[in-house]
């Protein structure tokens, strides 16, 4: 396992071929190559060989993938062969979508409160959460040992809740504002923002 | 202007530019440098550079970037120094989130219309959109001549609907649903999935 060595980008695909992989899985495949996956996700099949070979030998030349035990090994290798509690801080129409998304917890991420600093929201149910206040955020995650979280607040507050979070022992961040947060070397974050992607898409329309 | 020759991975790094400079120019800023942005985007100053020379000249060595000037280049080379007309289509949870969104129109993207195939949520209002008939999709952006569209429906649906959607004319799609499309080549196809983000960084945590 030579795992400090891999190249981000190369992690980074890790769970788009373990997504491919489950749902090939629910289709009752049992075996796969590295040119089937690359088809579906339009990746070349030499580059998901060469990724795969990063992390040990998963498959036989001429025999394909073992699609169930590859699978086993990726979430091993993703450390999602566990489930991960996750808090979710901003409860608008997006933290309330986030907060009822049902493709979690088959994936190793269960959302384990909700968090919001506005009076007029917390104590509100929202699914199967009731909506906590944002000022104890950074006693209750050091308290429960929450790793992961969701920051669905507006651009401008994210910054101080990512610091809250981070106080409190938080190690990723998933940061559905649009903005960039400044983070210690040992915190890991990511972003979602539609817009960036559907600038990119524009670039190539004529 | 090489811009066919650019590498996608470039191209992709210039909405995250545009947004950081924008921001700047909201907080007063004039002038900005490659390290304060490298800075502000945990990129280095080299790549930031080397990225934007390959559109032109936008900065005098030393005196840094006229951040008004160089937002309106990144505009024009991203193709959102215009609005661009957007279809949902899929109108759950995150759907309507989605279209509720306020952060579309002063980056480039309006959404004009939101789809569903379900009976029961037809002709009901979400905001300032009635839902219409997923039925009529193809000649309603054939019609409208739009070239943009977001995906929020269920990953066993999505393929479908995006073909739909490529033989009504859309070019580029935003992909919500955990799944992979396959699409021509003239056709760009993007993909908002917190799950893969989520799993690249607790492969980090121990």
């Amino acid at each position: 396992m030579r795992s400090s060595a891999v190249p981000d980008i190369v992690v980074g695909r890790l769970p788009l071929y373990l997504r491919a992989l489950t749902q090939m899985q629910a289709e009752g495949k049992e075996i796969t190559s590295s040119q089937e996956l690359g088809d579906q996700l339009g990746i070349s099949s030499a580059q998901i060989r060469k990724d795969l070979s990063q992390f040990g030998e998963f498959g036989k030349q001429g025999t394909g993938y073992n699609i169930a035990y590859l699978t086993d090994q990726l979430r091993r290798i993703l450390h999602v062969d566990r489930i991960w509690d996750v808090v979710l801080v901003g409860v608008g129409d997006l933290g309330r979508a986030v907060a009822n998304y049902a493709g979690f917890l088959h994936r190793g991420f269960r959302v384990v409160a909700i968090y919001d600093d506005a009076a007029q929201k917390i104590g509100k149910q929202v699914g199967p959460f009731q909506i906590l206040d944002a000022a104890k955020l950074r006693a209750d995650i050091r308290a429960k040992g929450i790793k992961v979280a969701m920051l669905a607040v507006p651009a401008a507050e994210a910054q101080k809740v990512a610091d809250e979070l981070i106080a409190g022992g938080i190690r990723a961040i998933l940061v559905y504002a649009p903005t960039s947060i400044s983070v210690p070397d040992e915190v890991k974050i990511g972003y979602i923002d539609p817009v960036l992607h559907l600038q990119h898409m524009t670039y190539h329309i004529r």
